[in-house]
């Protein structure tokens, strides 16, 4: 089967928003082994919508429409089809009654022309949709062609086509098989060094993504079922754990602020943080997640050395060393455990940039740890990117240094 | 003039990458008054690509093509567009000695295949790339039809299409008028309702779109040539001001912690933080700019009861009102002020969720500014939406309003 996506609206073709839904469409129906040659756009106007939905027909088995079910003039698909089809819409008493049950529970008037989000033609079906004002319609042509039209807004569209749409086409499931694990302290091209022959293989196929907390590895197989392509993928997986063993940290869904209130949680400790390059970015992280004061005490922003002195780092300390130094953020790990009675301090300073301080370049960092089992210290090296990144940079650091503390 | 955009890659196909480049491209022509009607995306394969070529031309004055001209056999579209031509590609010394020049440059070996990038057909034109290996290629038709062929990477490929594709076409300059207009403290709908009937116009357009630091107001208007334009939004630009005038803080470029930065800079002040919902939001936004250690004294992230009453924040008062308290937030901001010895302190306490805590309902928020004025506290409700969004809300709250003062 081959299918072929077409989006419409205006909107699109003037770069007004980027077309996500074509690419989550596209993606999932590559996952299911279905081909796709072709993906047109097209505005809201009814005659080059129609011309292309006739040349969808002919060249692909599944044409899938994303948008234009709106209720003004300018929302054409049903339109569109009908036209194609030589048949007339009728209102769907069903339908209407759904549109105008809605706008009862939400108090709100119904706009006449909202009324043809109720209509339908013979040969199509209404496709539910109970988020949202909008049916799809699943259109089924004499020569076993299909046709779905589905709204533009993407959770409803998402949801139409895994529920309404999947089901009654019998799309197979997804033979795909992916799995990503989650590193910290090693970069890109290293990573790349240490898998070395695997990331030449197609399937299964090993890709490194640099990413916010880190460089991913996206290990994905295909096969003709998800347990072919797993299996497929499997000698991947363990040579990708063993290479990477003392760098990963988490896989898939994994993030970092999470592992570390489950973890904190389930041994009933806490932690708080002292930062100063990184602004309250560690602190931000680490109550990101819903749960948060269970385990997080709180935490000091010491931008200067002034700040730094009044919560407890030693004055002799920042004069002998200066604020960026190895003793310097070992003390702040300890005065932020002290500070807020924490069973662990977080602790990170270093120069953020643009521009060098206290004759410490951009990108020199520190950044500790301090628990009932004495301090741990790293300093990193990071190139004079911008700004925010070394922020990331330093706050994933030292919650990927606690981690492998705590999971130990 | 019509064009049409073809964007070539099996990876936008498999939805593996979001076709930004078109939405770019699309937005340029439509400032240029050209009318696009159809964009379309094709795989690495030949004959498809031909087809949609020749089909383009069929209907279009203008084909912009976008990726596909890489070193690899997967990337067709010099071949394509030979293949549409009837003409043989031939390696053009200039290009070949450019791209020889440009590994020795980098010390690396130019591998075999990377000569492709040097191809170039009798009726094409080579447009040049300083940022890339790909050239690009403006073809001209006998009849008159042009194809511009560009590179993906959206770097090149923007300033191939601004530097190298505009003037050889000669397409007229952007003759569209922009200004957005940046709100506080009100909602959506509640600015719809100010704008009225001014959002009902199309030339010019008013149009509100819901950001992280408030509603954003944009006025577009298009004419013959800028300075038209500008003429023809002037009323309602007038009119978006007058009506707006006590929520606006800025506009086009703007960003609230840059104008708070600058302002207390040319002030010699300095500001402080204490907060509790948002979790280190209000230091992170506050450190976000270049140059913030001038005026950002520091902040303490205090998440629980106890960490509000370790920093000054009085225990009766915690115990009478609660933590998420009109009068705990004046306390926080004064706390603030007074530990790190800073002109203004900043606080906002309340329920971020996703459950409500010490008996408020998730969005009671409280925010204050305590300064050399005395304290001005403001309670919000917001709804009980998601986390991140409430927490963002409390803390562009808090930074407007301060802003607020400050520019008086």
């Amino acid at each position: 089967m081959t299918a072929e996506l077409l989006s419409v609206g205006t909107e699109l073709l003037l770069g007004e928003i980027v077309d996500t839904n074509t690419a989550w469409l596209a993606q999932d129906l590559a996952q299911r082994g279905v081909d796709i040659y072709w993906s047109q756009r097209v505005g809201d106007n009814l005659l080059r919508l129609t011309a292309a939905i006739r040349q969808a027909l002919a060249r692909s088995d599944l044409l899938v429409m994303c948008g234009g079910l709106g209720p003004t003039d300018d929302d054409l698909s049903r339109e569109a089809l009908a036209a194609v089809c030589g048949e007339t819409p009728q209102i769907d008493e069903g339908l209407a009654l759904n549109l105008r049950t809605r706008f009862v529970a939400t108090n709100r008037p119904m706009p006449q022309r909202n009324l043809k989000q109720a209509w339908l033609i013979p040969s199509a079906e209404a496709l539910p949709n109970p988020i949202g004002t909008a049916p799809g319609w699943l259109v089924r042509r004499p020569d076993g062609k299909r046709i779905v039209a589905l709204p533009g807004p993407p959770r409803e569209l998402q949801r139409m086509w895994l529920s309404e749409v999947v089901p009654r086409l019998s799309l197979p499931p997804a033979a795909l098989f992916r799995q990503t694990f989650k590193t910290q302290g090693i970069g890109e091209s290293a990573v790349a060094e240490l898998l070395g022959e695997l990331t030449l293989s197609a399937n299964p196929s090993v890709a490194t993504y640099a990413k916010r907390d880190g460089v991913h590895v996206r290990v994905a197989a295909k096969a003709a079922s998800e347990a072919e392509a797993r299996a497929l993928a499997e000698p991947a997986l363990e040579q990708v754990q063993q290479r990477l063993s003392e760098y990963l940290w988490g896989s898939d869904s994994d993030e970092l602020p999470m592992l570390l209130q489950q973890r904190l949680r389930v041994r009933g400790e806490t932690v708080a943080s002292m930062e100063s390059l990184t602004g309250g970015l560690i602190a931000q992280l680490l109550t990101s997640a819903a749960g948060a004061s269970a385990v997080y005490r709180g935490g000091v922003v010491a931008y200067g050395a002034q700040a730094k002195a009044a919560f407890g780092v030693p004055r002799d300390l920042l004069e002998r060393y200066g604020s960026v130094s190895e003793e310097v953020v070992q003390a702040m790990a300890n005065a932020a455990r002290r500070l807020f009675a924490s069973d662990y301090g977080l602790a990170a300073t270093g120069v953020a940039g643009p521009d060098a301080s206290e004759g410490k370049a951009v990108g020199e960092v520190y950044v500790a740890f301090s628990g009932p089992g004495g301090v741990t210290v790293k300093q990193l090296r990071l190139p004079p990117l911008e700004r925010e990144w070394i922020q990331e940079r330093t706050a994933y650091t030292l919650l990927a240094l606690l981690w492998s503390q705590l999971r130990a």
